[in-house]
């Protein structure tokens, strides 16, 4: 559920009709967003959710709120609620016909309360989606709102008794799954895909990364196949919302391991 | 200018505060669109709009209203103004925040009536865009509302005596214009890309081959590469909205000829 629509900074009075039909978001996707957990009034990795949105911001050409606008929109979501999803959108706002962008455009800031996900305790079950990744390097990393490939890809089961799926880009390699970086133990190493061509570098993958190297757990950041599922000792996938989650299994292959994923679990409840 | 905004059929009392902020094409490009040119109050290749907003909500498994629904809109705008450019937004509708689709979702439809835009009557001017198109056979064809790349292309250049810019693939193939598909006449045959990886199968691309084959023209849809621009004897550009336009150069290349864009045009509005 939705619990208020911030616009620009000022509460929308109707979130049914709170955007220009002309928003340039809604007509090519051009934009960029972030879903963050707030829990007891603090958005867990600021510093990381609002990097990765001035990363985008620039690759697209758009300007990026100051830190402080973005801040206040925060903090007038938590006097709602102290604890929830914030989910930040901006677009490159509303515009005339066309794809090339006004020279005065404005940006739209659309910031949202929703209640935190139901937390799942078991280990995840996933599966392989059909849906490929399309390669392109110009935006690859960021979390930008072109966004049909992941929504393809949930709609391809409705098992609820599958967690995640799991997406190949074009060529085949492990990319992440549908809503969660992808990480892989092996040897007492951890891997996850370097997502040169496509996918989203997650807030959580990057905390992951940094405190996995602060335990002095050797990580690499490179391309991954489907095999190397199979010849890993563990796997867990990441994303802000949601924490580090282990993986069971994948279709019949399955993983009992989880002490790194527990590992770095203890480690980023106690220093972040 | 929009002279007017429909949201599923009923005149928006203000455009600027018309759609949901919870709606998937704002936040996934979760949907499809079509361009059309309105004359004498009668939509250019209609059937041919229809047929590919209905392929793409098949594609993505949107429900597509009814023609006469369609229709419908087309209607209202057309006793505001008969000659003009209708867009018509088809998104999966408002939802909850996740890329999985709700079951019961409800598409929006938005259709909007723009002007003209000034007919140009001199050959384009080409230019290559740095942007690639990435490769995605389950999205090629439509036109879906991801079209990040394509605004990323536009912005490119502000040069305005350039009219286009050609974009290539992931893999260097050329795929069509920013906003328009791409023939070259070789031998006086016929050839465009076939778009089986990405791109969009544009309405007028699809009138022009149809014309060209009752020409008795030879036509090809193939693989096409930048070198195949310089061997041709002639270049041009298609969309729903502008027609056919000749190139003059791309960068320093240059083409003289405009015959068999001419016949197509003549033979185009003769019998369509």
């Amino acid at each position: 559920m939705t619990h208020a629509t911030l616009i620009n900074g000022a509460m929308a009075p109707d979130s049914t009709h709170a955007i220009d039909a002309s928003d340039r978001g809604l007509n090519y996707g051009d934009g960029v967003f972030e879903t963050m957990r707030m829990t007891r009034g603090r958005v867990r990795f600021w510093d990381l959710h609002a990097e990765r949105l001035r990363t985008g911001c620039e690759r697209l050409g758009i300007a990026c709120p100051a830190n402080a606008t973005l801040q206040s929109d925060i903090e007038q979501l938590r006097q709602l609620q102290p604890d929830g999803v914030v989910k930040l959108v901006l677009t490159r706002g509303a515009g005339a016909r066309g794809y090339r962008p006004l020279a005065n455009g404005v940006p739209t800031r659309i910031a949202t309360l929703h209640d935190l996900p139901t937390t799942i305790t078991t280990k995840l079950r996933l599966r392989w989606c059909d849906m490929r990744l399309s390669r392109n390097p110009a935006l690859a990393g960021i979390k930008h709102l072109n966004r049909l490939e992941h929504v393809l890809a949930q709609r391809e089961w409705d098992d609820a008794s599958i967690d995640e799926g799991l997406m190949l880009d074009s060529e085949g390699e492990l990319v992440c799954a549908t809503a969660a970086n992808v990480f892989i133990v092996r040897g007492g190493e951890l891997a996850t895909a370097d997502l040169r061509y496509c996918g989203v570098r997650g807030v959580m993958r990057e905390a992951v990364l940094r405190t996995a190297r602060n335990l002095g757990i050797p990580v690499h950041e490179e391309p991954l196949w489907p095999e190397d599922l199979e010849t890993a000792s563990e796997v867990f996938v990441t994303n802000a919302v949601r924490g580090i989650r282990s993986a069971t299994s994948l279709d019949a292959h399955t993983w009992v391991n989880d002490e790194i994923a527990r590992a770095i679990s203890r480690a980023l409840d106690t220093h972040a």
